[in-house]
């Protein structure tokens, strides 16, 4: 397996390089859905388009408000192999193709959707997170074509949208039937086995000041300050549940699992007017086991705690609008089958002994593992700088990474020899 | 002459309502201007059009760098009274055209550009902040005019632009050659004569970070909190000139006469991506006396005190750019007989002594004194909420201002009867 995986290396890069170039941020994903599509297709899978529909997800278990409307020509893509008499157990490959912005384009070496090789890394936005994952499920069910086997159970290839802020593409995929004896999202975790994930909310608060010409600033609050002491207040729960007394069992041993961000502000309009209104995203990890209702109970209270004590907040008005990422935390199950084979074929192929991964991010495994009963896990590819500029993956990574997907394929699944 | 000012009201109003419908924001002052430059001819007035020049400017001592580039088809109007055999002192009456941004619209109980006349008070971005005073020194002349009389020595009316970020539309007129024996802006400070007012400078601050993912926030430095940390730092400077001890006497009895503003911000676009850049727009106040350069070098050290010292800041990158309001605070001179001669004026009028005002804002008034050897002063009407929300000015107190310069202009200028 290891010569058939490691004569793709090439293919692999070159795949890798074109899906770079398609910019599938968040709304712009349908040339790069429609490249997996055709690659789907070349490879002999049957190819379905799963659609997001969100008057059917709304009260799915999961959901989370949309960021952007209008779902028109955003698609899942899926390749099915379906073998004639199939035997061993079904499989899910998951990755997800869109990518998160770029960050300031001229501060990248090359271009954010400039792929460029250099030593043993891809360089570009999503090259990383989560493309090189992608190629390397393709390349892996390549392999086994290669050496004119395929596997004895069904396997399904998907590629969603909107891992990066919904993770209503993944949704839409279980919501319509999709199911397997296993999945596996190849997130580039540095070939880690994933053994939780954090739960991960957005929302979006909506300052109100009062405003007042300069000249007295103290006649109007300053919006963007009232933002300000909002977010330095609710940096004070970010303080106790990182508290090892508050923790999480499987987050005992990080630096820093909970970690909320200020991730964007707009406000104000003019330097010698005390800004009226000022809009900001944020972001706020949480353990599993906590409630979302209970989180947002949290962020109430945090915002009328500003509003009471904070100075800045004094006179402000703050609205909360809950929308992408209303995620909970999941710990999946350690002692599955398939976690420890995927640890096995690690130490198989690497040498080394895997090691665990508590993920203070969330990914799409939460869909699978807590509402379809489909036990699930990420393991992928080292990838350094991933959301930050010059984001870029290990070639030797990705094709080990191949080559246990591969071999995890196999055994998995059993192969038999490849129909024609 | 206060029948002939009575009798004018009606028009007064009219002439208000339809210039606030004007939305001459930055950059829109053209029909503004239009309107103005008819209002002028139709009084009889010479119409001349002074262009903002910025390579002329540029090197001239009060110059301000430029918000927007582009002075193409936004002008200074002048309208000029100049008659056959002047006898008296030579006036100008200045009023900026430029208005503010409006906040959002949907906070205005009738619209910004919507106006709207309520028992004493006229609503409209722009209506006190200063259209109220333009109107104001219009109908004063308008008024002399209906009893048969014109001022004896050449009157200029200045409607400029840009006073609200820049101060280059009165820079123009000063430099363009106009000269007079003093300059009143009727400025909305509630009947008060200007004895003072502060500096004031604008810059912008871009803050790189170091973008990461969220899911270790301390990979990356959040630009977003690295500016607000540069204007925490910022704030304990405006603490310090605020102290008595630090006063310039002129505002020795202010309660915070030194306003420091974060006005505008912008920065990150992703929730779950730790902000890579931020831009803040800050206005700082300053005493008279205070040199713009001491004014940099205090703000220069602050940005290294942050880098230094704040913990938002570690690891952060700040340049500050300087541009809009570069401008001196200047003291008038209040023996100038101009000074007590408006005071006289407004005690007959109104009744009650003229109480002086040391402006925590700035005002063209620099260019005609600092730049121009010029002695003015502001005194207009009573207005509220200039830069805010539902801004307003005081019918009565237009009219008395309009009564109050047309006794300045027959005491100041000598009347003569009108030509025809």
């Amino acid at each position: 397996m290891r010569d058939a995986v490691s004569k793709r290396t090439q293919s692999a890069i070159d795949d890798l390089c074109a899906l770079v170039r398609h910019e599938s941020l968040l709304g712009n994903e349908a040339s790069a859905q429609g490249w997996i599509s055709d690659k789907f297709a070349a490879m002999g899978l049957d190819v379905e388009r799963v659609k997001i529909d969100i008057s059917a997800l709304r009260d799915q278990p999961g959901f989370s408000p949309p960021v952007i409307d209008d779902y028109d020509g955003r698609e899942n893509v899926v390749g099915l192999h379906r073998p004639k008499n199939p035997t061993g157990k079904s499989l899910i490959l998951n990755g997800h193709m869109d990518v998160v912005p770029t960050g300031p384009a001229e501060q990248w070496r090359h271009g954010p959707f400039t792929p460029h090789v250099e030593d043993d890394w891809i360089y570009g936005r999503g090259a990383g997170d989560m493309k090189a994952g992608i190629i390397a499920y393709c390349q892996a069910l390549q392999a086994l074509h290669d050496i004119g086997l395929e596997p004895a159970a069904p396997v399904a290839l998907q590629s969603v949208i909107e891992e990066e802020c919904t993770g209503n593409g993944a949704l839409a995929c279980l919501h319509a039937g999709y199911k397997a004896d296993c999945a596996i999202i190849p997130e580039p975790f540095n070939q880690t086995l994933m053994t939780a994930q954090l739960g991960v909310m957005w929302f979006q608060i909506h300052v109100s000041g009062s405003p007042a010409h300069v000249l007295d600033t103290s006649a109007g609050s300053n919006a963007i300050e009232s933002a300000f002491g909002f977010f330095e207040t609710l940096k004070e729960v970010e303080e106790i549940w990182n508290h090892p007394t508050h923790r999480h069992a499987a987050f005992g041993a990080h630096v820093h699992p909970v970690n909320f961000n200020l991730g964007k502000i707009e406000g104000g309009e003019w330097a010698s007017t005390v800004p009226p209104v000022c809009t900001a995203d944020i972001r706020v990890g949480f353990y599993p086991g906590m409630e979302l209702e209970k989180v947002r109970e949290t962020i109430e209270a945090v915002k009328q705690s500003a509003l009471d004590n904070h100075p800045a907040c004094k006179g402000a008005k703050i609205e909360i609008t809950y929308r992408g990422f209303q995620a909970e935390g999941c710990e999946m199950d350690i002692n599955h089958p398939m976690m420890s084979m995927i640890g096995d074929i690690h130490q198989e192929v690497t040498g080394k002994e895997i090691k665990n991964l508590a993920s203070t991010a969330t990914t799409d495994a939460r869909f699978f593992q807590i509402y379809g009963n489909i036990p699930a896990t990420c393991y992928g590819p080292k990838a350094e700088r991933i959301h930050g500029i010059d984001e870029r993956v290990s070639i030797a990574s990705m094709m080990e990474v191949t080559e246990v997907l591969a071999l995890f394929i196999a055994d998995w699944c059993g192969v038999q020899k490849r129909a024609t």
